[in-house]
């Protein structure tokens, strides 16, 4: 299958370009690096270290012995969409090529009006080059299990029956999406539902949960060049990627408020074996499916708590502290998604979380002088307010259940830390 | 009350800035004449003649004895936002700077871009100015009935009190529209939504209905400079005032398909008392609430049957054609959208479909050479496909409800028509 990654350039880009290779598809991608420049403006960098675009490429060339076909530019300019599928022919197009920060689009007017017009304006773009250049095109679409916000009753995978009044009908599930990027999202997923049923696109709509990890199955070489990129700021670092990073250099894990958001999780490995189902599975011309995308869900105290177990074992000492929430979020709420048709097509998640994390932290701890330069962006100053104002750390809340989180004070330069490979 | 037309120069701003300043108010608006140049992109213009804006201002101005402060401008640019509340200081802002035609945005990836992201982009710089310049000023904003679509069950105004798998929330209603244009509005009125909730924004979110006529109370004034525009043709002339156009020629006028689509209507005065009534009313901060805005749900055969009745009255020769419907839409459905809220806030629905029908007739005909001349916008080519063709006229279609409607040749120039005033 010849397939076209959107942003091939970014954490699940280039997983997804490698995983494919390595499945034996042909696989093209565009990208701009946006990515490493918003990171870049968040004051940060990747815990991984990124080769430029030319090195990834030419390592890919060596493992894989064939090329990935790479497109530099910008995704929002019509004329190069239509290159690239006149070039390329895609049998399905991967579109990973949006903004995919919920702080970052909170910014000010700026970010808002970014976020939300790139992340369209690329959706179309890649719309209408399948409309009219290669109509058989599968696009599978990332979205976010952020789309739904946490509403009080379960969530359906995209639509639901329900009687209102005595009327039926099935209607797509209503969106309360919590940060202008994760509505470009649902903006965006309202656009190829439409799409669909006007052009006969034949689309997935993928609700990913928050994605963690450093590998993906059968990979990754030995060569880092093949490696993905892994943030931690507060931006573009999502939860357990973030809280790992703090791990491996005694920086607290920070949770947000009091802790008990609920999000459905995955790691990377599990996203990777999700996508190229979900490929290698088409939908039919016009039809629109949406899966809910996550293996397990989890509290995020549970999480901060598992990683801090983990690391304990590693010899990590790993304090969990409570900060000001910078979001507007419930932090303690019903959260039950449901997740069926990945099930279906033979989707095995992982299930092995601990393992993930002690990976993770393996992969890591090589990285830890890279991190610890940069570990002014562990603490958020990003308020949904607008405001830009780090914020403090509080004392651990009771949560209702009772339970008390032991809260450790943070030791920066802990001496039970392994030394540093770097050091 | 100061208040802010964003598009003070098209149909509803123009009318709206008229309207409230005879009530009393302090108007300001901006415009940068894209409907204009929009209409004139679709090879048409305006039925009623309008003025260039120094003309409509100096009448204005002597009409009321007060200036409308005007900026020409591009909304899409903040710091033109931001300077005009610096100096209007509006305690409400009406936005109507949005591009609001469903089949200019199906043209192609251009317009549908354009759409989008234009009406995102105004929309944000709005809500962006009033949380960081004015925060208590009221956003009232035009959605659109049609962000419902044709939901098979009633439409509530905004957000329903629903059940499914055994538990209960208050969620927005879901919306399915018919065209990248509706969707725009979809995606504002989400926006708003988000706004409320993270910036305690007050807002008003106008789901109207179709708006027709010529008129609003207490006005307009024997000064033409005064007038609103009236579009024709297939992009920005809705359903009446295109069916009264057609009128006044003797092109029959034209239903798509079947025909009978149901819409909510409201004369064109209506609409101005409701706006007013929203703005005078005004939210809560942090309040969204959402109002369904229309007079009366008709189909559209029937409305077709009233203006070539109301046109035999006044000696007018009104054949009614079935085109192929250009767009993809049911054109027979279930629609009972609810209506509270204005109603609450003491709207009084004028009722007076004929009259207002009549009068539209009576102030179109003077100006039936301007619509003869571009007549050949009366057939639609812009097809929701893509394809760029013009439909073909269709025998009636026997309705359902086993009604056959009368179908009438197509004369142009029938000798029963009054003598145009400019002939």
């Amino acid at each position: 299958m010849r397939v076209f990654i959107a942003g091939v350039d970014g954490y699940l880009g280039w997983s997804l370009a490698n995983h494919l290779t390595a499945k034996g598809h042909d696989v093209g991608g565009a990208d701009m690096f946006f990515r490493r420049r918003w990171v870049e403006e968040m004051g940060s960098t990747s815990a991984i270290p990124i080769a430029p675009i030319e090195e990834r490429l030419k390592a890919f060339k060596r493992h894989y012995g064939k090329e990935l076909d790479f497109w530099c530019g910008d995704l929002r300019d019509y004329s190069l969409v239509q290159q690239i599928f006149r070039e390329f022919k895609p049998d399905a197009v991967v579109h990973l090529g949006e903004c995919p920060s919920a702080p970052f689009s909170m910014i000010d007017v700026h970010h808002a009006v970014f976020v939300q017009t790139n992340n369209i304006t690329t959706t179309f773009n890649l719309i209408f080059a399948i409309r009219d250049i290669r109509p058989r095109t599968h696009l599978l679409k990332l979205g976010t299990m952020g789309e739904y916000g946490t509403p009080n009753m379960d969530i359906p995978e995209g639509f639901f029956e329900i009687e209102y009044k005595g009327k039926k009908d099935r209607l797509p599930f209503p969106r309360q999406a919590g940060s202008w990027y994760h509505w470009s999202k649902v903006h965006g997923s309202n656009n190829i539902m439409f799409a669909s049923k006007i052009y006969g696109l034949a689309a997935t709509d993928v609700m990913q949960g928050v994605v963690f990890g450093t590998r993906i199955n059968g990979s990754p070489a030995k060569d880092e060049r093949l490696w993905s990129r892994l943030d931690f700021d507060q931006a573009f670092g999502t939860a357990v990627n973030r809280f790992c990073c703090q791990a491996v250099i005694g920086h607290p894990i920070t949770l947000y408020g009091r802790g008990h958001q609920k999000r459905g999780f995955l790691p990377l490995r599990d996203s990777m074996q999700c996508l190229t189902l979900a490929l290698e599975n088409p939908p039919k011309p016009g039809e629109y499916r949406v899966f809910n995308q996550f293996e397990e869900v989890h509290d995020l105290t549970e999480l901060a708590l598992k990683v801090q177990r983990v690391g304990r074992s590693q010899g990590l000492f790993v304090p969990i502290s409570h900060l000001e929430n910078p979001r507007m979020e419930l932090e303690e709420h019903y959260y039950k998604p449901e997740r069926k048709h990945l099930l279906e097509l033979k989707y095995r998640p992982t299930h092995d979380l601990d393992g993930e994390i002690a990976t993770m932290l393996q992969d890591l701890l090589p990285h830890r002088d890279r991190i610890e330069r940069f570990q002014d962006v562990l603490t958020p100053d990003l308020r949904w307010s607008g405001e830009r104002r780090k914020v403090r750390t509080q004392e651990a809340p009771a949560p209702s259940n009772g339970r008390k989180i032991p809260r450790a004070p943070f030791t920066r330069n802990d001496s039970s830390l392994p030394a540093s490979p770097g050091a």
